[in-house]
């Protein structure tokens, strides 16, 4: 019932090639991740351990445009230098989810090519130096449309349902519910941000306590992301 | 660093004219709330204690529907049965927010009239009975473009700011965030929803531990709605 968020500190600086299963075994301390904790890892360590990163010149403000054409499959929407537009995974955000900030000046980061194999190796690395089963998932901080502030959301899951369906289980009135599709990803990404923020240098925090029932396979990809003929706002 | 998030359990069904501040004093336990918790309340036993219940009839679907069209200022999308509008508070969500779920057969629930006030009063009744100063945020259960699956969202908060503004602050490279405004108090909600769930009677979680400096007068509609001159998808 209830639920505890550890933030994960002393990572350090993350470089392409890096081994971020086993810096975040490190840094979390010996014998300190357990069964059933979900690990959540902002995409831009992921980014920078994936070596997704791109020259951009520093002197020139506009320098990453051409990324964030590249990266994005549609545009929605333009306005002065916002882009908001669709990656080639079906995600909607800014600039494609291009971003100069907490990258070394002179370059940007670019999202993972596939953000479920991101966090499947991190989980996989993660059983296979200390044999814990833990869940995981990639991050991200995108706005949304109607309100003001961006919060954290899942872009990649492993080992946890991306979507709980409570479809046919009862209200507490004992009444069954319609449609009730809890993306239990996205909640856990912007529950991790509480304790991660933007500005701290924590860039991993450990969810402990979560529903047994939604460990599993798990796909942002497949699960979270909606598809254009079901969405009114694409 | 840390976080902890505690379901309140024990609240049992709510009435019009309950004092909902009183039912979370009682269910919590003695000594248990703290100076700085964050009480997040969902919307639905917030909108039973105010008495934003309409009659429907249970043998007609679309009984609700004349409350719909009543709640909304103006519809954005219609599809089918489903109508996504925005509330008189500038909320844009499914069915302007009434709701039959977890409400007693033959009744809807609205959204409170003012979620802020709603939130306010709860805290300010807290502080009244147990001389404790929390924050309070108000959830509801929202749909989003783009994403399947729903995540609770702040639709009132009171003691604690609902966007965190981190322009100017550095990022972990030392170099200055541009804009980040943090919507905080939608990630408090998405986070306490991991404990209540939406079948589990659990309509009130603790947050324990948030950044003291979020924890000061606070608005959802005057921080977190955004202006429609300002939205891209209004």
């Amino acid at each position: 019932m209830n639920l505890e968020i550890l933030g994960v500190e002393g990572i350090g600086e993350v470089r392409p090639g890096d081994d971020l299963g086993a810096l975040i075994v490190a840094a979390a301390g010996p014998g300190s991740l357990r069964d059933r904790d979900c690990v959540v890892v902002t995409q831009k360590v992921v980014s920078k351990a994936e070596g997704r990163l791109a020259a951009v010149d520093p002197a020139d403000p506009t320098s990453h445009k051409p990324l964030v054409e590249e990266e994005s499959v549609r545009v929605l929407r333009r306005r002065g230098d916002l882009v908001i537009s669709e990656t080639a995974h079906g995600f909607v955000c800014a600039n494609a989810g291009v971003d100069l900030s907490n990258v070394e000046e002179g370059y940007a980061a670019l999202l993972p090519v596939d953000s479920d194999r991101s966090a499947r190796r991190i989980r996989d690395r993660i059983r296979a130096l200390v044999g814990v089963e833990v869940a995981v998932v990639v991050s991200d901080t995108f706005g949304r449309p109607w309100r003001r502030g961006v919060t954290d959301t899942a872009i990649g899951c492993a080992g946890i349902a991306a979507v709980v369906d409570l479809r046919g289980s009862t209200d507490a009135l004992g009444r069954e519910l319609k449609v009730t599709e809890v993306a239990v990803a996205d909640e856990i990404a912007a529950a991790a941000d509480l304790v991660m923020g933007k500005a701290k240098g924590v860039p991993v925090a450990v969810v402990r306590g979560l529903d047994e029932s939604w460990f599993r396979t798990g796909s942002v990809a497949e699960e979270i992301v909606r598809s254009p003929t079901d969405d009114l706002f694409r």
